[in-house]
């Protein structure tokens, strides 16, 4: 593929409808991004945490774990005094020794408005109004969810043990052969199957990659959404093998996982940074297998840490976006 | 004094800076009514709440209670779907069998904008502009206060008995004596004092007589401030008498009490409903004796509740501010 001239770029590539899928850090990192380039878009979020303040929520309260959803409406603030005060707020959290201990302020506001509004979709856009957000936050599946992976420690033939649950999912040390949602077949939110229908591009990732970006695939009317739509689809591999769930893992291995995750699935671009990749042309032979080019751009912070640079990470999507992919 | 004639009314009669003392329930019927009439309002708010939500907040966190705060932001909130939507959201109380039971939404967000932004009053001003209130809310003391009260159970020879706490002396069933302040020489609202000094009007009541409204004259810079100013003043008594703090005592009673934890000041006007008041002559006389006419208004709803309608409330301040006092 060679760069589109001016002239065959394609009439919405200047502020493209993009559906950023993951949870998370990883999820704000793209949408820091993403929101530079795009006030079209919608990120599509995990909705299984039962760790820290979002579990203790989802067990009292009986409602959705609200806190990937907070991470990713914070991410799209409107970047004045007003927008990054109340994004600020909502990521504030308290620290005593009592009761409030560790809830995150805007935890508890988007499941105030949810109680008060009798509705998920819209008291998440009005916190996306508080916010002046450049886009729209949605949760994958309407209904709260629980993780559990089938994980091997050692050897083939070592037995396979079940861990339940995202926030231990997330903290295994063992090989991650089989990710299951319970419930086995959850409904997804319609408004975010629509956004993926609709998008030009859809991203999934950077992330945890099983329990916050495979996850997706794992909510039938979701995943075949991802596989009908007409928007391209670009995979974003992460700056460091976690520690965690890919612990050990190459960028080879996350590409694998997805292909076994959704043996269909079609991808269009692959976007990773140098200092993740060890060994490059297998990593594009990978991404071929797939359908994709390879896009190889440092996105990552000068500062040592495996974070994103919002402007990188926002200038590679536009490499994406555009069809400059002849790196590799 | 007869009416004034509308080249008479002075400059600022159609938008008084008006200055509102007070606490809960009694405080929002009173800011209901005036941001009717003024978008120069100031509502200075009792912080000596020890029960409830705002009890625990100040325990846990060692806040001001924000309860009656809250109150008085909600009721200036903008009457637009934006202004309404938030105001309810402030009000809205988790309902659960666990931690976050019984907790105003409206509270934590106080309690967490206080922490974020290290400043009481800028605090309460961004609330302010979430509501798109009409007026400022301000509390009376910067630190949080402890009412205690001096309360004799029968005869004039019974004994004193010294009641601790705004919720316990809320609900005594005795006869308040005294009333102290902990600390007693506490540092008031530089804000709230310039407020008072620059109104037009103050208007103390309606409210938990001694617990909400007289303890705002126990803040030595604040009674200062309310001597001192410029301002009229106008006491709006309450509908009915109370149970608990004031069970039996009549209108007159009431500014007595007053009269005796204020002996100088000096009050322009006294608003009372027909409803509440046995003795109009002695009232007009108790009111006299303080410098004041009575105004005598409907201002009670007409569902049998003992509860403020705005409307006619708005209308009898217009007739006070105004000068229309030839009732009695």
């Amino acid at each position: 593929m060679t760069p589109h001239t001016p002239g065959a770029r394609p009439e919405w590539s200047r502020n493209p409808a993009v559906v950023a899928l993951g949870g998370g850090h990883g999820l704000s990192a793209s949408l820091s991004a993403l929101r530079l380039m795009s006030d079209r878009l919608t990120a599509v979020v995990t909705v299984a945490d039962d760790g820290g303040s979002s579990g203790r929520l989802r067990d009292e309260l009986d409602v959705l774990p609200p806190g990937d959803l907070r991470m990713a409406l914070a991410a799209l603030c409107d970047d004045s005094e007003w927008g990054r005060t109340w994004s600020a707020l909502l990521q504030h959290r308290f620290s005593s020794s009592g009761d409030l201990d560790h809830h995150a302020m805007g935890n508890l506001l988007i499941v105030a408005l949810w109680e008060l509004l009798g509705d998920t979709v819209e008291g998440l856009d009005w916190v996306g109004r508080l916010l002046g957000a450049r886009g729209r936050v949605l949760p994958m599946s309407s209904v709260p969810l629980v993780v559990e992976a089938d994980v091997r420690r050692g050897p083939h033939e070592a037995p396979l043990e079940t861990i339940v649950g995202q926030s231990r999912v997330a903290l295994t040390d063992g090989r991650i052969e089989q990710l299951r949602l319970v419930p086995a077949d959850p409904p997804a939110c319609d408004e975010a199957v629509q956004a993926v229908l609709d998008a030009d591009w859809v991203v999934l990732g950077p992330g945890s990659w099983y329990s916050s970006v495979l996850v997706h695939l794992l909510v039938p009317e979701l995943a075949h959404a991802l596989h009908a739509t007409t928007a391209r689809r670009c995979v974003t591999l992460n700056l460091s093998a976690d520690t965690g769930e890919t612990a050990g893992l190459t960028a080879i291995d996350h590409l694998e996982a997805l292909h076994k995750h959704a043996p269909g699935l079609r991808v269009d671009a692959v976007l990773a940074d140098p200092s993740a990749v060890e060994d490059v042309a297998g990593l594009a032979d990978a991404a071929a297998s797939m359908g994709a080019r390879l896009l190889m751009r440092q996105v990552r912070r000068g500062d040592g840490t495996a974070r994103h640079d919002a402007l990188r990470l926002a200038a590679a999507y536009r490499d994406v976006f555009d069809g400059v992919l002849g790196d590799v």
